[in-house]
Formats: structure tokens, C-alpha cells, sequence
């Protein structure tokens, strides 16, 4: 199964830690949902049974536990898991998908964070997702520093990639940057630095103009 | 990290369900050790913390859980990890290594049982392992209805691949004298028939023949 003629539409968030992605996803699909509209919201690594499986064994342990080959093999299982049994049959149904995370945290993390080369993570895109991309890609930017105390305030035990040393976020913010550069008409970046209610807003004008949602 | 220079030895068994694979992985370890060799036996999927969790994954729920390319990415990420943690550093000291299946298990399995194609295997194999490879693979070959008959007698929990169906099988049974047909250096078929006593003998004297092991 490749990708599907879909009526519906992905829309996946994007960025570091503590850009505020899990409220934005909440608060887009109670907007679009106030439009009528079918909406599902999930996460990545997860999103399905066996996704939220492998998910586990990713995001606990100590933060050296699997290398970064191992890590990009387990985080593609999870999403081809989570695309066959969850994301696409939603997309074919025309509902509308709001997802935390997608390929380019991938890319990101073990990407330009552990050093990967683009054409093994783009290997592994191609076996796993094949030539299916979302829609709309909104990447939260914020400055390392912000975003690791947001995320500090958090706490919680799901937080290996978060005591990862400093010079690895910065890769990672400037990794989304980049992929955002090269991809303009899929993504498109927003300062996460104002209120939940102001980037709220700004997300929404941006769906708006990109997808046309009724 | 990729393939180190290996003063030990990597022996891989492969082959069917009920082809007496663990049962030729103690008794080949027993005669090596009797030589004096310093000797690690293992499996595949697992040999190591993090791939004993992904086996656990794999090995239990329901035929269809995962489909083949998700399953496949899941063999490669333990087989990374098995060679991290615990091949590749049993070699650099130089022990002789003997395991339970290993990477043509997953081009059988998923690529002849499961259709993936061999570009595909291909692909993952050069990500998770790069140009490694073992020094000798010994392919038990049994007919499959022998095979499942003594397979079946086994019992346990961890039945998932023999519980598929009868075609599935003998797809696998090809595509392993395929493998061995196309790496004949690399590779030995072994007639899984007759003693385990008899093809222990056979497999000590292909061992002899083509490691000259002390």
C-alpha cells in the first residue's frame, strides 16, 4: 500500500522541545472542527497500537540506548504502523489528520542531530511512507534556550531527548529551519515565541490560505 | 560505525520452522569450545537488551500485526542493535559467534514470504549493517511439512510465523536455497533430515572445510 487518492487532508506539526505543538494541535482541530469538519489529532512516535509499542521502547531508558541507525529504523516501523492503521484510512474517509510530529522530526533528531546522511533517511522514507507527504508541515520556532525551560516545566518521564546535551537542539532547530527552506510550498515556519492564543491565530491563517478549508 | 576488522568468526544458521537450528547452534558452540575457542552463541531476532524488546514485538500478537515492510524495519533496527552491543564486540575480541538466524531470514521471510522486493531488503541491510556480512552461513534445509510436523510438536507462545499458511512456507524454503544459490562462498546448504548426531557431523565438517577453525 503506497499512497491513496485521499479526500482528506494531513496537517503535521513541527519543532523542538516546548515550541507548544500538542496545544496547537488541539486548538486546530477544535477550530476546524467548529467548520464541520471530520478531525482526527494524533502523535508521532505513535498514533496506533503497534506505533504506541514501539513508541515505548523510543522514548524511555537512558538517552545512549540505541544508536542513531537503530533509532531512525524504529521511528519508520512506528510510522509505517501508524500510516497503515491509522492516518491513511482517516485521509481516505475525508477526515481531516492533525498530527504532532511526523518524517521531519526523523530528519531532524537523527538527521541533523545524530549526524544520519539525508539519502538514509530519505531511503527509509521511501520504503516506509513511499511518495505520500502531508499536506501543510507548520514547524514551531522558538530559541533552544525557551523552548528546553518550557520543557523543563513539563517535566515527565517520556524525557530522553530532552537531557540531550544543548549543541544538539541547536542542530535540531536550525535542521527544521533548513527543511523547511527546502520544501516552501509543504511548510511553513512560525514563531512560537508569542501566546498560545496569538500563535493559535497565526496557524490558523496559515491553514486557511494554504488549504482552503470551508 | 561499521564493519571492524574481526579476528573472531561469524557463523549464522538459517532455514525453516523445525529445521533443528538451536539445537545445531549448542552443539557446534560445544565442539568449538572443546578446541579451545572462546565462544558466544545467540539468535536473532534479539541477542541483545534492546532487540530482546523488539523481538517481543515481533514475535507474539496476530499473523497480520504488522505488515512486511513495518516487520522488516523492525528485524533490521534489533539486527543493528545485536551487532552493536553484541556481535560486533564478541568479534573484536575475538571470539567465534554463533547465531540463530540472522539477515537472510529477513529477505526470506519478508522478501520471498511477504513480497518485499530484494532492492528493498537491500536498501535496509546496507543502512543497519553496511558491508559486514557473516564468515559462514549453514542453511538447514528440510522439506516444510517435515519441518512444520516438528515445529508443531514444539509448542510455545512464540508461533506467529507458523501459524501462516502452508504457501508462505515453501515460498521461504525456495528463497533460502535462492540466498544459498547466490552467495555460494558465503553460504552451505545442510540436509536437515537425517540425526541431529549426523547433521551435526556435517555442519562440524563444513566448518572444518571452510573456517580451519584450531
Amino acid at each position: 500500500m503506497t499512497q491513496p487518492p485521499n479526500p482528506g487532508r494531513l496537517i503535521t506539526f513541527e519543532g523542538g522541545e516546548g515550541a507548544g505543538k500538542s496545544t496547537q494541535v488541539v486548538l486546530l482541530a477544535q477550530a476546524l472542527r467548529s467548520r464541520g469538519l471530520s478531525v482526527v489529532t494524533t502523535r508521532e512516535p505513535g498514533g496506533s497500537d503497534g506505533a504506541e509499542a514501539i513508541r515505548a521502547l523510543l522514548v524511555s531508558g537512558e538517552p545512549g540506548r540505541w544508536d542513531g541507525i537503530t533509532e531512525a529504523l524504529l521511528h519508520f516501523a512506528a510510522r509505517r504502523d501508524h500510516l497503515l492503521r491509522t492516518i491513511w484510512p482517516a485521509l481516505q474517509r475525508g477526515e481531516w489528520v492533525v498530527c504532532d510530529r511526523f518524517a521531519d522530526s526523523t530528519l531532524a533528531y537523527q538527521g541533523f542531530g545524530h549526524g544520519l546522511s539525508a539519502e538514509t533517511i530519505g531511503s527509509l522514507y521511501r520504503i516506509a511512507v513511499g511518495r505520500f507527504a502531508p499536506d501543510l508541515t507548520l514547524v514551531l520556532d522558538l530559541p533552544v534556550e525557551e523552548g528546553l525551560a518550557r520543557a523543563g516545566i513539563r517535566g515527565g518521564a517520556e524525557d530522553r531527548y530532552e537531557r540531550m546535551e544543548l549543541g544538539f537542539h541547536q542542530r535540531l532547530r536550525q535542521g527544521f529551519l533548513g527543511i523547511a527552506a527546502d520544501n516552501p510550498r509543504r511548510c511553513a515556519v512560525i514563531d512560537a515565541s508569542p501566546s498560545a492564543e496569538t500563535v493559535h491565530r497565526i496557524v490558523l491563517e496559515t491553514v486557511e490560505a494554504r488549504l482552503s478549508p470551508p
